[in-house]
């Protein structure tokens, strides 16, 4: 329940008054004038945590210095001349970025009113909420209206609710200061319109499971409890008809799955749980007794948390739609790292809070510049770990092996999730692998621009459905150039890989996972391994890519390499004089068909260099097989595409069919000093067969070594098996063995 | 004067001796065993330095750090097994990079000696030389020799120079460990030999003005004095015929211009740098009367200065057969400004040693820490500037325009150069430009994989001929797809641009030059200008560039632009189904045609983006002009090349004309933060007119403001101009005017 109502003795004319159309609260607060308010501010930020940033702070340098940035700022937006326009603009418009600056200049004010109790920072405030409250009665739908869900300030009702998420705040902590009248202006004509606006005014999505509906919800929800408005808060929490068949712990419940993995990907997880934290802050500030960071297994810690585990050098993962500049300092993870760790006080999330550099002058991000002063920060725990997605986690995993937690690691992320709905790839059984910080195996992520209007108006381009969501644009097998599920999303949505195993010790880490309904009659399944070995400088990739099949058709396995290449074993037909497109469809049309590759040996070896170390991919072939070079740009009249190159494994014509390949980072190139080392690979030769269902890959070193790894998906981790190999008996528990000789 | 020689009394004897083939200085020590011997070390460390460094490292914290570096990186070679194999890989290869680590270990185990005093270092040092002087007897030339100048240990005698620097410093900071006999062996069967071949071995290396000359002479002049050889420092300083029309003295003065400007260029100035200063450094250490570094008014110092002013963001303009990774931090340059600063005491090298963070152990290594420590540095003082080229300043210059020299400023870079020798490149007129710590505007540099053997063993490729030094390749103009000079370097080699004028003020930076040999019957005349202005966020550059001739000619000015383009205002005919190169020689081969554009307006614009800021070009063209979008990577079956975009704005056929252009960069692109802020440029107009031969180029900005510059070559900065424009009389001092309305 929430306080306010507790306190009020006049329930029942209140209740009374609702049935003629005034809130419950108002009522209360409108017949209680006298008594007293509760404190404001008291939603994400509280009188507490105001008296301690006050009292502290002289203490704190990094949030002194966050003060007088602050300042700085928003005396800045104070010499400029205020402008509240009236809608115009799409997405990267003026009026649209001018009305993303105000509330932000908004929060800032109203913030800094609190630290520093200077009337001017609270009547810039009240001049600008008095502006949009006489602005937004005049309003109806934005006149570029986006898709289904217009807003009325912004193009997107999305945009709304960021818009009222981020002014209810201000309006909270610079409520005290405004006489009844302008509250009463501001309130009726503003921040309770445009509540229900987000609320009655659109129900398909404010009840909706999806992040647009979070968003709906954090900005109804905090408005009910700085309103005083139950029924508010109440359709925030349960949805609009307070059923919980919606609302916001219905998608708590959904919209993250047991490992704290959201379906659409780490790029829509940091946006999406920017309404989770604020709205869970402001009800365990309100309504402690939900133990709402408890609710479902604390589902919001772990979200937040892996969140982190879900980047590489501070950056996401760049699978589905991602805009690749996004990482762990965005202003979402800055709010949700420090205020899981004044939940949980868990010291790896200091050091996070280190890299991402952002002091916030809220109680919980003034307690995360505390700790760090005091020296409580530990490095983050990357792990390698499998994050099961789906509600009840049986919707395929996101499989994540690191060499280590150090600048510069090894991590590979096999994509064995569900598709993620609208915003997911055609990617079944994809890889992207990270080094020496950089991305070194490629997703191109999302083909957009973001907020640049010349680019198709800042949207999603038309070859993001074209190319980037495409098979062929990703790391995995495409059948008979043609996306998987045919590249209907709610197809894919009905299915998710099965994953086969997952182990990981300090030496080997390995996971299978499988899906059969990706094309009809052909089953896809996948192993990939990191393994370490002491000959070699880093770790080894291992990837066994099993096709099976009643027809005969082709297999293409791309590999979207970054770098330059240095050299290779095949036999090159390169096209010098002209270029054609690759293909004509399903992504295929975006790709220049550069050179072809015939196998001269068993064995095909490519070496790239990227940054300043070298990279060799060896693959398994022979005859009727080729390797494709191929470079992103055909058909971009537009010049829409960024510069990418891919090699593509050919096979023409099989059934079954398993590529084997491995990937080997090797050596230095350092032009600054001029030396090279270690520029050829130490890997000679590979092979692989197949003992009924177990799977024998031999990788033979320079030096004479020989790795061999023995898999199979049978049984679990304490099953014995054993099979005859190279004329001796090798007998093993569990799904893998690695041998070395 | 040698000081040996001086404190040696039985210089009679020793000159006989000469006469039957024993060196003067030897025998001068031979004759004077029992009197005390000029202390070693005494080459580029002096026994006092050493006395410094033991009794202060304690308190210059950076210096103890190096310590530690240099002792574990010390214990770690002595730890692998000593390799001194008999040569046989060429540049990259292993006995290559072998031959490098141990000069290196030669000289870190006999400097860490010398601080520490421990015999175990000086024992290591001993056993490799000696393996050296058993092995160095046995070879005659390297059997993979690089064209005309092999060495014996490495494939190219330039190696053999840098070896020997580093030996002969290692030798003489341990000899005093050695006994006699071993002294004797090392001298005689390693370090005098090599230095006999260095010098007497190839008499036309060793006497070429040349920077491979440099390097010979530097190694043979120290070994000179290591050895009390008077004769090897003679023909060091004088030439081998000791007559002074060679050696390191006439190298001093040809190599620089009276601005410290090296003709080929920053690239190979660093690299020539290395060998100048610390022979020099030697020279002072043990003739101090010659004052080598006033030596030609201060040309070392200017040198260090100047190439530390051909830099942005700590990377060496890329001019020329440059590799691009190289700059400010390269080890030829921490010597570099490390010894300057002990000569000059001036900070701002101590602001570049700082940037630089590489504290060397040896006396002015420490120096420089120290004063790091004591606060004593100042950040460099860029400039904008002009660096006169050739020996007597009258070979062109290279024009540097600044707009400040805080991290991020924007720099220009005309290059009206000579050309440079064979590491030249044919780009008479080019520019570069830096913004935001990029390179915007591109060179190429050179089109080499440096030590990667299956990069064409590590040499210039093919395509450094065919591609980068192409005219082509540079933002310059070229005539009917031809070369400036042809393509023929020693013809080149005999013309230089003129410089008409150069002016640097805060709010105008402008030169201008002209050449008229580059093409026969075109004369080639360029102004370039960086103008600041209230409305623009930062300068703009304006380029008028004017082709003059009587016949017909096809004009191209190519601008080899870094980024994704992002929108444009021309009527584009994009080759989507196939590609095709866009010529057939001259570098036009190596272009695929992407895209062709036609003028819709007087002005065409492109937009790019770069980072996180946008630039755009905006150039005056009407019928029979267009732009073509060009990329790299046409007739380039090796993969060699890599993935560059250029404009190329082509005139048909014309006589005279003039490309008159603009770029500006504005706004920022941040997908962090999800904000885009001017994305459009503010230039909505621009013209060019003359009037004789005075250019009025006016530049219309979107809020209405004028732009008006009106320059001219006539006269100097003070000859007074008058023009009527635009309905007044303008009139004005000097080669230019601007007027803002």
């Amino acid at each position: 329940m929430m306080r306010p109502t507790m306190k009020c003795v006049t329930r029942i004319l209140a209740m009374l008054l609702v049935l003629i159309g005034v809130s419950a609260l108002t009522a209360c607060n409108a017949a209680q004038t006298n008594s007293p308010e509760p404190a404001h501010p008291n939603l994400t930020v509280t009188q507490g945590d105001i008296d301690v940033i006050s009292s502290q702070i002289k203490q704190v340098p990094r949030a002194q210095r966050a003060l007088e940035q602050l300042i700085a700022k928003v005396e800045a937006d104070m010499a400029q001349q205020m402008d509240v326009p009236i809608p115009k603009d799409a997405g990267g418009g003026y009026t649209h970025e001018q009305h993303k600056r105000n509330y932000q200049s908004l929060y800032d004010s109203a913030l800094l009113f609190q630290i520093t109790k200077k009337p001017a920072y609270a009547e810039f405030a009240r001049t600008m909420l008095l502006k949009y409250a006489e602005l937004y009665p005049t309003l109806s739908i934005h006149p570029k209206p986006k898709e289904q869900t217009p807003g009325k300030l912004f193009w997107q009702s999305l945009n709304e609710a960021v818009w009222l998420v981020h002014t209810i705040q201000a309006y909270d902590m610079m409520l005290a200061f405004l006489n009844q009248q302008d509250q009463k202006t501001i309130e009726n004509q503003l921040l309770r319109p445009v509540a229900n606006y987000l609320s009655e005014g659109q129900p398909a999505t404010f009840n909706k499971i999806h992040n647009h509906g979070t968003w709906a919800a954090a900005a109804v929800g905090m408005t009910g409890y700085v309103l005083r408005d139950e029924t508010l808060v109440k359709k925030a929490l349960y949805g609009l008809d307070m059923s919980g068949k919606a609302g916001f712990l219905k998608q708590i419940e959904h919209l993250f799955s047991p490992d704290g993995y959201y379906a659409e990907g780490p790029y829509y997880q940091r946006y999406a749980l920017m309404p989770f934290v604020l709205f869970a802050k402001a009800i365990h500030v309100n309504e402690p007794e939900r133990k709402i960071f408890e609710f479902q297994d604390q589902a919001l810690l772990k979200a937040i948390r892996t969140s982190v585990q879900l980047s590489y050098n501070k950056l996401f993962f760049g699978i589905n739609d991602a805009i690749k500049d996004k990482g762990i300092d965005t202003i979402e993870l800055v709010h949700g790292i420090a205020i899981a760790y004044e939940i949980s006080q868990d010291p790896g999330l200091l050091g996070v809070a280190e890299q991402q550099n952002h002091t916030l002058l809220t109680g919980y991000g003034f307690g995360v510049a505390k700790a760090i002063e005091d020296g409580l920060a530990k490095p983050f725990e990357f792990k390698s770990m499998q994050l099961r997605d789906g509600k009840d986690g049986d919707q395929g995993a996101l499989a994540i092996f690191r060499s280590g937690i150090e600048e510069g690691h090894q991590a590979l992320v096999m994509k064995n999730t569900s598709q993620g709905l609208g915003h997911g790839h055609f990617d079944k059984l994809h890889w992207l692998y990270f080094d020496n910080g950089h991305e070194i195996v490629r997703d191109y992520g999302a083909a957009r621009f973001l907020n640049i209007e010349a680019k198709y108006g800042g949207h999603y381009l038309p070859e993001n459905n074209a190319w980037a969501k495409q098979t062929v644009a990703h790391n995995t097998v495409v059948v008979d150039e043609q996306s998987h599920f045919n590249g209907d999303w709610r197809l894919s949505q009905k299915s998710a890989p099965s994953v086969r195993f997952f182990e990981a010790t300090d030496d080997v880490k390995i996971t299978a996972a499988a899906i059969a309904d990706a094309y009809e009659g052909v089953v896809l399944n996948r192993t990939m391994a990191m393994i370490k070995h002491d000959r070699l400088e880093y770790p080894l990739i291992v990837d066994v890519f099993k096709l099976s099949s009643e027809d005969v058709h082709q297999y293409d396995l791309p590999l979207h390499y970054q770098g330059q290449i240095i050299s290779h074993n095949l036999n090159v037909n390169a096209k010098t004089r002209a270029l054609y497109p690759l293909g004509k469809e399903n992504g295929y049309e975006y790709l220049w068909d550069r050179a072809r590759g015939e196998f001269t040996s068993p064995m095909a070896q490519v070496t790239w260099l990227n940054a300043d170390r070298f990279y060799t991919y060896s693959t398994v072939g022979g005859e009727k097989e080729e390797l494709i070079f191929a470079e992103l740009g055909a058909n971009d009249p537009n010049f829409n595409l960024t510069k990418e190159s891919a090699l593509i494994h050919r096979v023409e014509a099989a059934t079954n069919h398993t590529f084997v390949s491995v990937l080997e980072q090797h050596g230095e190139y350092n032009g600054r000093a001029e030396y090279t080392v270690n520029a050829k690979s130490k890997v000679v030769a590979l092979k692989h067969h197949y003992v009924d269902d177990i799977n024998i890959v031999g990788v033979q070193l320079e030096a004479g070594d020989f790795i061999t790894l023995v898999f199979t998906e049978r049984g679990d981790e304490a099953s014995k098996h054993k099979v005859e190999h190279d004329g001796r008996t090798v007998e093993w528990v569990g799904h893998y063995t690695l041998i070395n000789d």
